[in-house]
């Protein structure tokens, strides 16, 4: 490619909303530009770096057995009230009503389309399993979209689905696409880590997440030092806290403490720290029973294990007529004693269960009661209450006798063991052996391309810009021919025996300084750049550098195809 | 591919929707499922196909210099509203409301988007030409979708736009683009004609359309007998008719016409007949300006020629208010005479100028004129009055002296001199060599990918079934082995050594009925099929068939790989 005839508009101004080394550098090296809020244009040099990664991500795909298809990117809704997903996703949805006034969904994912195939196209177990793909453009319509394309409202999404008649089918094909996905994420040059993960809105009883370490990311990585253990922390599992030595032994005291509803304002009025409190959340499920979590005032409820407790089903915040109606008080003035008895179920985090006593809430409009001592003041168990571990993972927790560890990371691929959770919604069945119908099991794979491609840059640039792993760059090579004359004539014989030997090059063709050419090409992150200069070419030679090297060497000018060809091939093989 | 492991879903029900023959093939053979109204599943024999034409297209596109992009398919409304086409597109374009309340649309096309990342990244000649283009959904809101992919409300196109610094360079990459263009439809075997074309929605001075021609078309294709003219219908020029040798003398003639407020009624009352009857249309700018249109009473006015004569302006039929202001009458009463004068703008076609004289409305309520004169009691030219082209050819009609023909056919893909009309209004503006600010002149080019597979089914069936091309046929060849013994273990051998030699094949390793598999394998269209059946394969044989010819060929087991490549590779170089 001629840098004069395509567009790639390198810049020094980086928008205020570039918080990020990746979304700074894709925008720098023009590779993407801003068409609104969250929805990113990939020009020519970014589109090419996708279409690599797309390319290796389908050849992948196939390999492991995956059939390529492709669903409409606007569902009927009604699929998605059937499975519950409608309110699930709630405003992240984007909904629109057609000219015949039917609700249509922009698709954010597509197990509801899949499993509807799969409802009209799967009848015998002899067509199982099954393993169907697509690359495809999702939306999802995020509240605060950043960090460029990571967090993006528009994004390339590879999702993949699969149908099965037994576990162990689904085991085995779930295992082929984590094998895929290694492979994706090591041909494309970005280094990742595996962990277990919770399904989230994808429900299901299996999933694994990869993820790529660096400081830029949004997931937290929690793992023991020696790796044995790594999860994200929607499930990080955190051993039990021993159960404190000496509980309090002072009764209970009311104390008012008019318009503290905060942990905040609570300690600051009864001069405790949080770690002393025990805070009752009051959550509502969608037919509106009430489930209590209790924790220790300090830690943070985690979503995703009480939704796993309850066998899937999510909760939210109770509204506050619920909470005045069920403690008797407005919020922030809930606490266990009295409530869990009439509460549909209660969840005690173990961390608060160990505790010597605290301050509650005391279901009294600004009181709390000091010296609320768990298994005294309030049962740890019962037929609708239990001990459980609900928080997030902190500083200081073990992980089977291990101290865990946190990093930050970005999600690039997760896959699902989904069970019949769609199946059975949608009817997506089979007869078996026996003729007896059942609902198939599914799994699920999604990976995002435009996440990798960002990853890569986070994991890979330095001050003069990106350095790309080959395999995903733009290019491979880069003629920066100096000079009007014989220079020019030089670069363009090379450039085209370079494109001769199979090599994805650009020429940099543009009236520009050689300044700005050359800084150009570290900008971009090509991995190998020819320099055709003055002086050196006077004496028969180009300067050959490694993106990933500082140092020039000196090639003779005929050597110089074969030279590059051959580092190109060196780097290729390297991943 | 082995049948066993993908989703091939043959059926024989065709849904009472699928009216023509490539929409009942694509259900039948597998390739295609109905989500929604308009909506289409892509299985993986269906996507295996069009990936072939895309990557076609790729080819052909990156050939001819144009980089490859990709724009959010969800765009501001915004830039919709600024350059009009938000209202010209009306309930055909989706849109929705974000969850921060901002409006949205769904990309039926990408003019605004170009022209936006133009006006933001373009700054001098010395940028131009750039011709990008993408390969993306798009939606558009149909009111009556049908035809299955030929007319969804979902679709892949690609659609390039490229920008220029002058009228010669705008023409070059055009040209360039037209010869891209007969290229793809060559390597996809699909036969075509190029017409002239109005550019409809997208505006700008010259097109050319690529339409493959069929009787399921809905286009209309306007040729003369010789080749040497064709057009769409929207554009197709007709020759001006011979006025009439004697005009009407008898002087006009009011006539009482109670409720007659259409052609056929007031017909039906005065005995004449629809050609005997001069209609004026009475339509309204977007400044609400009234524009008469007369006809001759069984003419079809057309409203791209009137667009053209109106500087590109649209307009629509008058509100029934607007025409009883303007006339004085009801909607069906309105004559030219009297109201020619008082109108914006009126053209008068020349078969209704040419007329010896004929009836019209009054306008006024249930009564009509007879001996109505062109030219005698209405003027023909005049200020804001002209004699043109304004409606659609019929049969009978000549261009240059030549008799015009007319046939059905599929718009495969359209190219546009857009001129200055988006960059006009979204400021995509380039300094010339004198540092002087202009406007880029724009081209666009737009392939819809799905439509081509559709009309090459259009253009290659039989009643078996589907007959490939085999550039874009799901699979080259298909072995299928009747018999779980010897004639599986041949096949497997047959499958191995055909995908070693690079020949894309389905293996039918389906526990099902011979005929099925033949019958499916022709449904399925595949170009070359190989039978291992019993008989044949115990003296050593199998037997090859090439889906256009009816007969069948003994081949020894050792030579039949060899031989089906052979075949294969005649069939790719016949394209």
């Amino acid at each position: 490619m001629r840098y004069s005839q395509t567009l790639i508009p390198t810049t020094r101004e980086v928008p205020s909303d570039a918080e990020i080394p990746s979304h700074q550098l894709m925008i720098r090296a023009g590779l993407i530009r801003k068409i609104a809020s969250g929805m990113y244009a990939y020009l020519p040099a970014g589109m090419k770096s996708l279409l690599k990664i797309e390319e290796i991500v389908r050849e992948e795909m196939n390999r492991a057995g995956g059939c390529e298809t492709l669903m409409p990117s606007v569902h009927p809704r009604e699929l998605w009230v059937q499975t519950g997903r409608d309110e699930d996703y709630g405003d992240t949805m984007a909904r629109f009503q057609d000219r015949h006034g039917r609700w249509n969904v922009l698709s954010p994912t597509a197990e509801e389309v899949y499993a509807y195939i799969g409802s009209n196209e799967i009848s015998s177990y002899k067509q199982l399993p099954i393993n169907m793909y697509q690359i495809s453009f999702k939306f999802r319509d995020e509240f605060r979209p950043r960090f460029g394309v990571l967090r993006s409202r528009e994004f390339l999404m590879k999702d993949g689905y699969s149908y099965h008649a037994t576990p162990e089918c689904l085991h085995k094909t779930y295992m082929k696409m984590y094998g895929a996905y290694k492979q994706i994420f090591e041909r494309c040059g970005v280094p990742y880590v595996i962990l277990e993960a919770e399904a989230g809105e994808m429900g299901g009883s299996g999933s694994h997440q990869f993820t790529v370490p660096c400081e830029s990311g949004e997931d937290v990585i929690v793992y023991t030092e020696d790796s044995s253990y790594a999860a994200n922390i929607e499930k990080a599992a955190i051993d039990p806290s021993e159960a404190a030595a000496e509980r309090i032994t002072d009764a209970p005291e009311e104390v008012h403490t008019p318009n503290a509803g905060s942990i905040e304002a609570v300690c600051q009025m009864l001069g405790t720290k949080p770690e002393q409190m025990i805070k009752s959340l009051i959550h509502s499920d969608r037919e509106g029973r009430i489930i209590v979590a209790v924790l220790r005032g300090d830690h943070e409820l985690n979503e995703e294990k009480l939704s796993q407790l309850l066998g899937g089903e999510k909760t939210e915040m109770a509204s506050e007529e619920q909470i005045k109606e069920f403690t008797g008080a407005s919020v922030g003035f809930a606490g266990p004693q009295g409530l869990c008895e009439k509460a549909h179920r209660v969840f005690i985090d173990h961390s608060a269960a160990a505790m010597p006593g605290g301050a509650v809430g005391a279901n009294k409009d600004d009181y709390h009661v000091k010296n609320i001592v768990p298994g005294r003041d309030f049962p740890l168990e019962g037929e609708n209450i239990q001990t459980a571990d609900i928080r997030n993972a902190v500083e200081g927790d073990t992980h089977e006798g291990k101290k865990l560890l946190f990093r930050k990371g970005i999600e690039v691929g997760q896959v699902f063991k989904l069970g019949t959770k769609y199946s059975t919604k949608l009817e997506c069945e089979f007869l078996d052996e026996n003729g007896k119908r059942k609902p198939c099991l599914m799994g699920c794979y999604g990976i995002g391309l435009n996440r990798i491609m960002a990853s890569a840059i986070e994991t890979n640039y330095d001050d003069s810009g990106i350095k790309w792993p080959i395999s995903i760059a733009p290019f491979e090579a880069v003629v920066v021919p100096i000079g009007k004359k014989d220079e020019a004539e030089a670069g363009e014989k090379l450039y085209s025996e370079l494109k001769e030997k199979g090599i994805d090059v650009l020429l940099d063709d543009r009236n520009a300084r050689p300044g700005v050419k050359l800084n150009d090409a570290d900008l971009l992150g090509v991995p190998v750049r020819i320099t055709v200069g003055r002086k050196s070419l006077a004496e028969g030679n180009v300067e050959m550098k490694l993106r990933s090297e500082s140092e020039n060497s000196l090639i003779k000018l005929e050597e110089a195809a074969g030279k590059a060809a051959e580092l190109v091939e060196k780097l290729r093989s390297s991943l």
